[in-house]
């Protein structure tokens, strides 16, 4: 009942995260009355591809048309401190921790978490590209930010081994109850975690 | 902190309704863990603004491919009654009716309701295109599918005017507790409409 040209757009959209049938219906028609965004956004998802690459250093978005164009704008900036390393699992979660502006220092994107249930093992984690790091920019101390799930500690307890055992100086974020958060709806184990990380006045 | 490249898909997909720059980023991402996904949209994108154009009887989708390039798939269904009209908001409530299999006729759509607050009146709405049709197609029954707003209320009122001066059977969608849905949470003026709209059995 819809043009092959529409039904083909509500199609690739209905793949984006979250997005079911009928929002990728929605989206598509909104192209469709403002067809500026249309024309505009069908070159700028080329360009996307052609010119962002994952920084060689992190693993960061870095712009393929940046010289030198293997490095990310992060471990670019002489401002930060090289030996100080955070990891994350995702690029969203440095771009999180960046907005909060708590960070001096570097990032490692691991991409992946340990995940027995999905069969990642350390093999999957990209420790040699991490290890290769540390060494070059002969980093100090690393804080590790993968999330307070079990294959996030998981990740971190094996990376946390991985690190002592070369010297470095490892910490883990902190957990409990977040700011604004009510104690009554917050679940026992970030309560439990709240009370045993609890630090004195 | 990102590429350009990057920056200016965001700001194109925060564009979508609905979509906030967090899902925009989120699709943005999506779109580079999966490039596969980029590089067949953008072609899709500009096919569906050369090849997508409205129906010149009735304002829905038609392809600009198939011949004559001016008319839906729905105008030219030989099976549909033309005699019979549902004139409706949007396009996406045409495609709700089309999915229930209740209308074996044509529609005709508005693209906007009378909407004195916004300042549209009766010469925003292509009255014009539709009594042409309405006369081109001896059209004798009109269903006013407006929703049950404020504005589609007044529109449908209008309409009435319009068509019953010319003779034609006009008839508005019943309003009242939907499919499955409670009594107890059901709001006033619903349970009002089902009250007054009540059928005997």
């Amino acid at each position: 009942m819809l043009p092959d040209a529409l039904r083909k757009v509500i199609m690739l959209l209905a793949r984006l995260p979250g997005v079911g049938e009928k929002t990728a219906q929605r989206f598509a028609l909104e192209m469709l009355s403002d067809k500026s965004l249309a024309t505009a956004l069908a070159p700028a998802l080329l360009a996307l591809v052609d010119e962002v690459a994952p920084c060689s250093d992190c693993n960061h978005f870095a712009s393929a048309r940046v010289t030198p164009p293997s490095l990310c704008s992060i471990c670019l900036d002489p401002r930060r401190d090289p030996t100080l390393l955070c990891i994350v699992a995702r690029i969203q979660d440095l771009l999180a921790i960046e907005r909060s502006g708590a960070m001096r220092g570097r990032y490692f994107v691991l991409g992946r978490l340990l995940s027995p249930l999905d069969g990642i093992g350390p093999d999957q984690l990209p420790i040699e590209q991490l290890l290769g790091l540390v060494g070059r920019a002969a980093v100090r101390e690393v804080i590790l930010a993968t999330p307070p799930s079990v294959d996030g500690e998981a990740t971190a307890l094996f990376l946390s081994r991985e690190l002592t055992a070369r010297s470095i100086r490892v910490s883990r974020i902190a957990s409990g109850v977040p700011h604004g958060g009510d104690l009554e709806f917050a679940d026992q184990i970030t309560l439990g975690r709240a009370i045993e990380g609890r630090r004195t006045f």
